[in-house]
């Protein structure tokens, strides 16, 4: 049975698979991938204080490269839905364009990836290596049952991969824009600052933290963390709260404390960025001010796959199909790539990232084609007759 | 019947009154002054949202001058009783100290003042002005029901007072050490800047107002307001809290708020302060900062009362008694005397504050009885016969 982009982007949008729920998403799935001669698994994952969440491993074939698709069904949550011009799990079209929560973020780009394996595996049946498929149920929500547990479950097994393309929306603005090939890290910390609480009217006998909480984390923003590398944009640290929560106008407060984000490029670790933090701080604390720092553990290194043969046929494979020249970025967020990249490079390109998360999130038909065309020529070309 | 300020002060400290209770102070302090020839009210308030406060004021004599005594019977709460030497309402005097819960704030004050007016008006009843006492039951507490309200009936009453004494514990260390003679004002403000919310790994579609709130508060802590007048200390802001309460670290936040208290001395009007304040804030927000300033209402405005015969025949009185010069200070938080100035000259002096609010309030019972006299001899000062 052939399956079109379009019809399988349909069938997974008609799923409500809001994190944690599998919705049908997974099952539809399975069916598809094991009617085309894949192998299955579907391994529940569990963790106290979260609930337990589905997840889908297949593999086609049994040779080598290895080349693995990735992604996840389970989708936000769609907010009013009366706000949507159509069913967010309708799974309806308008005109070019295919509505509903995942369009494109990521229901979309798992049709497209499935299309062009299912295609592939059909027209050549005894290539010589294997195609298989990582699918979680748990990117949105905690992502705890999700894709690391399902990589440690998948090399239990021993499995071993060459290559990988997550379909994430990686795209701006037009189906080419943008191929991924790194990610930023990502670091959290806390600075609390004691001082010595006291009446407003007796500034002597009390310490003020305000003021020296503002001064380490000006120390902190002052000078920028690089000016960024070969492949990245310069890191970046953001003041994301400061919180003293005093009610009272007439006291000075006993603390003050505040949380920074950085978003850091491949020239830092995260232990490189937690001595520089230190040492900034320290500098500007000198010995009067009294202030703790705490790194919150981090999983979110920064990540390069440097441009090699397999990010060459990705982005020769778009510029046949879009005639555009995709920029190989590693912009934005943080993604599931984190996470893959220990186990082998991992390139991302899915659709046009615009609508996710929002109210009408939807996909032009044209693209699922183009996409689904796009991977059928990554095949083509990673395996070659 | 004779009164001693020990025995005053014992009936006082037995009469549970933590605020908005009577417990029992104001009708014993009504019964003395009435039997000693006193005029006596009750007058209580009530407002929404408050519990009812009873409070009393009392006259002896009918002609001029007139000199008020003022203070509150109210007490703040002892706390954990278990802490204290001796029960905090039992009066118990232990050694050379009397205990107990308002026994410098201000029972202690409230008895040496009725023990100096009962000798006096004792030893000369047809003296030709008169004495008054103006005492409140809601100083500790929400101070809604008390001392404004209680000027405000009084002049409702035909009432007119040419210089008031206010019992609380102006001393630091020593009785003598130091007569309030002003007061600072205090003033409130926030600062709230608004910025565009966003995802840390895209700052360049957000606009964090953390930086630009830091921005704004230096300005406002850079340079100091003034260098002090004849008679106060320098004026002084402090921001008191900052909070944005953004829990999510990979989110920059739409907006932070601050607020900032300012204790001020007579170069400045509550106006003119908040004019320095906005002219701060505009030039260091230039173009790009957007922020809202809003002012808190204050009745706290700064006051002087200028060192007169008033002020000499209460300086003098110390100096005589104690032998100490006592130092005419504006310093420390604001009183119940910023309410009262608005009718006549206020100046402050009372025990030794160190106890107050704290377990174990005490006071030198030797300092009761040299309190009384001094109080003694402002009367025989400012009534010559």
């Amino acid at each position: 049975m052939e399956h079109s982009p379009l019809s399988l982007a349909q069938s997974l949008l008609r799923c409500p698979s809001v994190t944690p729920a599998e919705g049908g998403a997974l099952a539809f799935s399975e069916s598809v991938l094991r009617e085309a001669g894949f192998e299955v698994h579907r391994p529940v994952f569990s963790e106290p204080g979260t609930p337990d969440v589905e997840n889908l491993y297949a593999r086609y074939g049994k040779g080598e490269p290895y080349l693995l698709f990735s992604g996840h069904t389970d989708v936000v949550p769609p907010g009013d839905t009366g706000r949507w011009r159509h069913d967010p799990f309708g799974g309806v079209i308008d005109g070019t364009e295919l509505y509903g929560r995942g369009a494109v973020d990521m229901k979309g780009g798992i049709a497209c990836m499935m299309a062009a394996a299912l295609e592939f595996v059909r027209e050549r049946p005894d290539f010589p290596g294997s195609i298989g498929f990582l699918i979680t149920g748990d990117e949105e929500g905690p992502a705890i049952n999700g894709t690391v547990k399902l990589l440690d479950w998948a090399k239990a097994r021993g499995e071993r991969f060459d290559a990988c393309i997550l379909g994430e929306p990686t795209n701006p603005e037009r189906l080419g824009d943008m191929i991924k090939i790194g990610r930023r890290g990502s670091l959290t910390g806390h600075v609390t600052v004691e001082g010595k609480q006291g009446h407003v009217a007796y500034p002597h006998l009390a310490d003020n933290p305000i003021p020296n909480l503002m001064r380490l984390l000006s120390a902190l923003i002052a000078k920028p963390l690089d000016h960024g590398t070969d492949h990245f944009d310069a890191s970046n640290l953001e003041v994301t709260t400061v919180d003293v929560g005093n009610p009272a106008a007439n006291v000075i407060p006993a603390a003050a404390r505040a949380t920074f984000n950085i978003r850091f490029n491949d020239r830092w670790t995260p232990e490189s960025l937690e001595e520089e933090i230190a040492r900034r701080l320290s500098e500007a604390a000198g010995n009067h001010v009294r202030y703790t720092l705490t790194m919150e553990p981090t999983n979110a290194v920064a990540f390069l796959t440097e441009p090699n043969d397999f990010v060459g046929f990705i982005a020769k494979a778009i510029e046949t199909e879009t005639g555009i020249r995709p920029k190989l970025s590693t912009t934005g967020g943080t993604s599931d790539a984190r996470f893959i990249v220990r186990d082998c490079p991992v390139v991302e390109f899915g659709l046009v990232g615009q609508t996710m998360h929002q109210v009408d999130e939807r996909v032009a038909v044209a693209d699922l084609d183009r996409l689904a065309s796009i991977y059928r020529k990554v095949l083509d070309a990673y395996f070659p007759a």
